[in-house]
């Protein structure tokens, strides 16, 4: 088979960086053209001494469509959803890791304030992106133009409740309480005094109480409504991981034996689901710097509440390594290359 | 008014040398006579420098009652439950800063595993003891032999529930959660490979999921059946502060202005309680170091489900503080002074 | 002795922040007026609920001459520069904490860039101000009407290294090596990519090696020439405090017995320096929260080479502690009120 | 090539986790066998669901000669010093990663305080062992029996100064001081009051002042006297990763182009260090999880003074990692195998 070649377009965040890394490594991929939109984010001494590539300014005209396998957008989501309708138009095949793409029911305009140039092909685009969470959608991505990478928190809440709510195990109308806490670089590369360390380290602090973002992907991907379902997220003082700890309620007469079968069966042939069941809480320290999703649960004794799991790393389950499993899938490759 | 005589035994760990340092800046305090329990305690390194009396073997040969005022116990639970009854048959006023004697129905040792020497006594001490949180219990604090400082997540939980529970303001059955958060120096001082710096460090975890010893004095503070709550600590990599992020439901047609009035109408006069209201959110760094609890809330828009959220230091608000706290009011001081 | 009025002018950083915090519990200061420059620095945030006066835009108008005992100004070294001659010809007593007056050789201008409106005026200013370091200049500090807060890896350096120099006990042509390392604080409260959370946790990193601002006040202060003395900054992934860690050889003959007496005798009668002599290390956290400046040192058995080490926190005895300290000395005060 | 077997006995700490974690993301060595020397190392929890064979009691009946290609033994040194012996006379090639076999000249007994069974046969071994420095001995590290791993100070400095000191460029006599600084697992997994998250975090101490271990080794390998070179270490509250700050003196004449060409030509052809030259100073965050020693300096102008900066990953170059690089060359393998 011959060698991908791919461009990372907005090269020095966080997340980009972290795509390129594991780029790199993918042995079935050729050292990545890397982009940025503008003269900030040179940002170069940030990937020191890597044997890179330098970061060149982005420009359609650099950008053959024959030349490339596929183009990864880590760009804030406004830049995103103008530049990919664009791209796709060219006929590239695109993973997107900005939110712009992620919500399918068209509501993106409300969630994130798009104004889009051209309202009918942004409509168009919602429709026909796909959600590029593998362990849900494999098939859809091998055959995607577009597949939309999903938020680090929804990823780890999406994998975590999926088996349950598709097996009905759950009593869904006592409701599901995300209790969500992310590592700082969740919060992306740009100075504030919200990423300031002094104002970050030996605190925690809660944010976007009722409002996150994310609510809207997980929602759709879980089939839940509005009030079934909330989310508050933490800022933790790490600089990378995420736990979600979810509340939930088993229906009448589920045991945790069958809540324990639900997760090992869906997640049976997924490579990167590790299924703790009942017998290790996951922490955010087991799943650095890989591609897992870790997911564990505790139950009620003689009670029908639950307190779900689930933990991963923001850049790489959560962001740049599950961009490249989606690019295997979307390339036909096997989905565990360079991930391992 | 003449100066104070404390005691403080078990004065090596955490705790201890927190009050020690509070009751050696209080203006009506002599320098307290500080005591360990054996050698390995010693631990005097850890207060470096700071003109303190040296932490004498404990006996009670040297515990002269008419020489103290007051009595300190930072000592493990099973070690308290032993001493104390002794110390208040000798009539001693003691505060105590374990949990051996905080749970007043009687149920100690079911959760503590205690066997008491002489359990006619210890019944008796578990209905006598007060439970020190001066926020619900002044009066009685003031005519207490022996107070039972509350556990630091408990003081947190208890604190931001109180006026919610007790105006009827809440839809109990729906459940109230408590996902909780603490620094390291909640797991005491002594070494373990769960307070280990490495292990600690760019990781979170949950722990003693439906089988915390605190739940059983929040509880019976707040009146709850068990079915009512559920609380799930975590341990986060700082060294010190509690974050409680609560889930609740508002009871049919309560606002988030009645919620925000009966927070502000319960502590109106309680010098250490602060209503942060819907405006701004508590977080952890706001209140380290003092002996404040802060307490905030956000209200779903056209919904009944709120997110409560409660912060203080548990070393101090959480321990040391509130121990000094109750100490003045037992002696009839302002139950400030030292304090601020 | 009537009470203290005192202003803050650039009160939102954190050097204001933890001046505002200490004039605040200061027993003879009434409640200090607050300033900032600019709408930027609005931050009252910064300052939860703490019941101090709002920070108000600073303009002269509003500062009356016979209102003010002192002004204190927080501000970068370039707007002290331009304010505070005015301040002086006003008659104010000025304790300025930026670099801007400190060297007194008068090539501040060459140090920092300054470029004058009135160079005569300010070279005058540069002759006359104190150097603001107690426990080298008391009396002057006590006539002074601008005093030149020091910097705070100089406070820690010169503290060590004054009594070792003064008694001629160091080989100074085998040269003074300070390895100093420093928490984020020390960076000021604008955000940037040197103070994201990111780049600063689970990293160490040096910075201006041969070139920081702090040693033209440092060679000044111990009489030193630049061959005799090199100085390397580091970034310690910690909010506050800074550890100095100096390499000198004792002059021929000297001893470790000399060499603790000369500290013990320096420092005999000043409150804010804590020798520890050869017994123990000073380490951050000792003098954490403090306005301490803790000293010691190890020489090198069979040899003339010593480690000498002092630690402090950077915002107290290397910033706002000392401010106050200086402020008590100005005033006629006892120079430990407020701040033990 | 045949696949390689190896076993690491004491695989349960910090350097035995993390060279099985090279070992079995390497290409060309079989899955390895994992020992422990007693019951409370067994710890299989903290390599949690890696798919690793369990960690088993060791005892030398289990380990025939021909199943296995080399032993890495990841013990204390005392327990390197007793089994070492034993091994080599039963024919095993070894990699000690302790500090029992590094010192050359015959004083590890002094340093050390070993007490050899006999002291013949390790005085043998004293001699023959090679240290198992690649960038300096990769020849006769190919033909040892018994490599000792070089301690992680150890690397970074003698790695930094091999260079200079090798081409006669640094003035000697002028001293030769390395203010170095560890992350936590340096320390060792052992739990005590030393490694408790609450006395490391927001801390920073010197330790082991004129009497650290490690400086045997690097003045052997660098060939200088006690008098030329001293070496404070501390403990940095990150987990991993070193930065060591060099103070030497040019030897007259020497410009800082001729340093950075001896860097550079020294480690031409070493693939796993990176001479950075004046251009970029290393941080430690750079080789964190990588084999790389980072190398740069910077020279004073107009001066011979020089700060020379080398940082590593304490448990990859400063342990497991340069273990295997070892393995490899014993092995006739590319160093570089397993280890980017």
């Amino acid at each position: 088979m011959k060698h991908i070649q791919a461009a990372v377009i907005g090269a020095s965040g966080y997340t980009g960086a972290e795509l390129t890394r594991l780029l790199v490594r993918h042995p079935s991929v050729r050292p990545p053209r890397l982009f940025r939109l503008n003269a900030d984010d040179a940002g170069a001494g940030d990937i020191p001494l890597n044997g890179n590539a330098p970061i060149e300014p982005f420009e359609w005209d650099g950008i053959e469509r024959e030349s490339f396998d596929v183009l990864f957008f880590c760009t804030p989501h406004e830049v995103s959803r103008e530049l990919i309708p664009r791209a796709i138009a060219r006929g590239f095949r695109v993973v997107d890791l900005s939110g712009a793409w992620r919500i399918k029911r068209g509501d993106s305009r409300a969630v994130y304030g798009f104004e889009d140039a051209d309202p009918d092909a942004a409509n168009a685009l919602d429709a026909s992106s796909i959600y590029g969470l593998p362990e849900l959608h494999a098939n859809e991505i091998g055959h995607a133009q577009l597949v939309a990478n999903p938020g680090c928190y929804a990823t780890s809440i999406i994998l975590a409740l999926t088996p349950w709510v598709s097996d009905g195990l759950l009593d869904l109308e006592a409701g599901v309480i995300s209790d969500s806490k992310s590592g700082v670089s969740g919060a992306g590369k740009a100075p504030s005094s919200r990423t300031h360390f002094v104002e970050v380290s030996d605190n925690l602090s809660a944010y976007s109480v009722f409002g996150h973002r994310h609510t809207g992907e997980i929602l759709e991907q879980l089939g839940l409504e509005q009030r079934h379902f909330q989310f508050t997220p933490h800022l933790l003082p790490i600089p990378r991981g995420i736990l979600s700890t979810i509340y939930v309620r088993a229906a009448c007469g589920v045991t945790a034996a069958e809540l324990d079968a639900s997760l090992r069966d869906h997640y049976a042939d997924r490579p990167f689901v590790r299924v703790f069941g009942s017998a290790r809480l996951p922490e955010i320290k087991f799943s650095l710097h890989t591609n897992y999703c870790d997911i564990g649960f505790s139950m009620e004794p003689d009670g029908n509440r639950v307190v779900l799991l689930a933990a991963l790393d923001n850049l790489v389950k959560g962001a740049a390594g599950q961009a490249v499993q989606n690019m295997n899938l979307m390339l036909g490759r096997d989905e565990r290359e360079g991930l391992q």
